[in-house]
């Protein structure tokens, strides 16, 4: 007897996560033999705690292709961790009741490092219980900082639109420099991990070629040294673009645009790195500076989508399916770098206890030795994730997202304060 | 005997801009029997200032291709506005001495506002000294606020970029919103006038669209009000997103963002509008906020151009030639708008002394009755302006920017403190 699947979005979503989810449900309806109804949750694991469910199977060729096409969470994301097992039993519990009720055997978890976590847990739960649950999780996070895969998809699409921003800006920047703006800074996405601005970097190469300046998280920022880096770089080009992270953080640890806002994962809730130091550029340096902060902008640009990363997207949510009627539990399918240039890739399962909880940052060798910029091996492990046009259909001058309309599952169980 | 022509690239550049200047070569270049070199000034007005032009008559077809399709100035462009005939009157002098030295008989001047009365200035008093010059001045500004002309080349793009932007953030947003950001803002450029952020409207029709508030400079800004719809769209659609205008004012007139810094031509120096309001909105409200600033992102995307803008790029530019062999004399080539839908154009030559110093703003008529988004008149009028996309060429993932090398073209007259 096939059993039902149940699939869900964590986490901030990215430009290609609805590819993942559309892949997934056409690999799911491909197999009857072996899964029967396709249940997506109603902002990620909310929905089933809620017992807030779609019907994802319904969904049929044309709607998967609009699908495929639009960024964003079709279902709804959700920012809610569970805590350990003991700590949180009740929702645990009630995950498997409603699994139960709904009689499903498979569970795919689409998100980063937190969802990892959420997944494991609920895995080793019902394994505990002796519930049967095969269950999966699905790379997805611009931050790029899961371990034991070659990259995360929704990576590649928000560092194509990094570079290309910081590719075009500069040419802005370069026509004015004389009597306008010397300096310009652009602050992307990346709490912990530098891979977003690093990104930036394939925009340009050589001494000259903006950005002039990538400033990680993963290099404690030093004041005298970006000051000088910047002066140095107008007296030498006539101008300088900087890629800046949110998650730029001092000597001490302390986040240079820590707001002291938390979210609901407990981390620092960020944004204001440019303008800060746009602030002591100006104060320090005297030079008109301008600054952009693109924010949500980056992770939804799906207008200009990797088509390698929409090819990945898609690739581990097939790969999901499969290693689910292998019998493979508690696995993420990673993507294996086989060769940088032409990149070759496929995809291995690797269990989710090395991945939860592991965050994998931009490496030393990948920061050029000042640690205001990349090296080469940085650029040949990011060339190829950025590669390929992946253009949605336009109407009417703009990209036409079409989301399709969701059927919900009528609930059986008693409510659920969540 | 022809004589030369002198083009010049003036203000905030844009991402077509170098589609005016490819034309506008080209135009002479087609016309060797009334027009000789084709010289272009570095930086500018600058660069006739300083004798420092660039043989722009030598750039090949295969050059002006690679021009066309590059955002920024490459001519380099600048913020240096001439006052009155009287009291700049050395630098004007050295401007026609400039001029007599290259036998330059046509002046092309594309920019903005400023631009167009720096270029009826020049026109004036060549007059009045008898030096033959036909001056004709290029509509380019993203502002979109030039009178007399249905649009100003440049502003279809930024506005097709700046709905894109909304449209896609607005999909990200709606998948968080539940347990995440309540409301996203962008913030746009658009000093005195706001029709970069009108353009946002276009992303979405109706009362549960995005963006759901547009914050105009033609608006006076009203906090309660302001907050009343913000809290009204939370509970309508379950979020809320904005476009806002970097030039917003209170109803003093003051701007809600005056860093107190001042630009070249005696603009205040904005930025910063965008965090004003979240961290409103976070007081009095208590949402999540996350914002974005776009900066020169918006006026450089020449990856999403609009084929419209960059049609009408070219033909004022063409048409600045054709209006300057008959005769013509301190014009500027004007777009007429003979249909909304579909788009229907002329191109007729309008006096400078109806342009210059003249700033057309969004009429009333373009502004919902509560001062907080778009009408049905003014979506009427943006549509045609971001219609057809005109991709760049991509390589390695990037577009494939390639600026053509410039010849320079010695000077002849003692220097000249610009």
């Amino acid at each position: 007897m096939p059993r039902n699947a149940f699939y869900a979005q964590s986490g901030g979503v990215t430009a290609v996560i609805n590819a993942s989810a559309a892949a997934l449900i056409a690999a799911c309806q491909a197999q009857p033999a072996q899964i029967g109804r396709i249940f997506a949750g109603r902002n990620g694991i909310l929905g089933a705690l809620r017992e807030q469910l779609y019907d994802a199977g319904a969904l049929d060729a044309e709607a998967l292709a609009q699908l495929r096409n639009a960024p964003g969470g079709v279902f709804g994301s959700c920012r809610v961790k569970l805590k350990s097992l003991d700590a949180d039993a009740a929702r645990y519990q009630r995950l498997l009741e409603v699994f139960a009720a709904h009689d499903i055997g498979y569970f795919f978890y689409n998100g980063g490092n937190d969802s990892a976590d959420t997944c494991l847990k609920i895995a080793q739960l019902a394994e505990q219980q002796g519930y049967p649950l095969t269950a999966i999780h699905i790379p997805k996070t611009v931050d790029n900082d899961l371990p034991h895969t070659d990259c995360c998809p929704g990576f590649g699409s928000v560092a194509k639109y990094t570079a290309i921003a910081i590719r075009e800006a500069a040419l802005d920047v370069a026509s004015m420099a004389e009597t306008s703006t010397k300096v310009f800074i652009l602050e992307t996405m990346g709490r912990h991990a530098g891979w977003i601005a690093a990104a930036a970097g394939l925009a340009g190469d050589g001494e000259q070629a903006a950005p002039h300046l990538i400033l990680l998280p993963e290099v404690a920022f030093e004041r005298a040294a970006f000051l000088a880096a910047v002066r140095a770089t107008v007296a030498r080009v006539g101008y300088c673009v900087i890629a800046a992270s949110e998650g730029l953080r001092d000597g001490g640890g302390a986040f240079l645009a820590d707001s002291g806002g938390r979210d609901a994962f407990g981390h620092a809730q960020l944004g204001g790195v440019a303008p800060q130091l746009a602030e002591l550029i100006r104060a320090e340096l005297g030079y008109k500076v301008h600054w952009a902060v693109a924010d949500y902008l980056q992770r939804s640009a799906r207008h200009v989508a990797s088509a390698t990363d929409l090819e990945q997207a898609e690739a581990v949510a097939r790969a999901a399916v499969d290693f689910a009627l292998a019998g493979q539990h508690g696995v993420m399918p990673a993507i294996r770098r086989l060769a940088d240039a032409p990149y070759r890739w496929r995809i291995d399962a690797v269990p989710l206890t090395q991945i939860a909880n592991v965050e994998r940052t931009v490496p030393a060798e990948f920061i050029r030795q000042d640690g205001l910029h990349i090296t080469d091996a940085a650029r040949r492990y990011l060339q190829p994730l950025i590669a390929g046009e992946a253009w949605p259909a336009y109407r009417d001058g703009l990209p036409d997202y079409r989301l399709p309309s969701l059927r919900s599952v009528p609930a059986c169980l008693p409510p659920f304060l969540a």
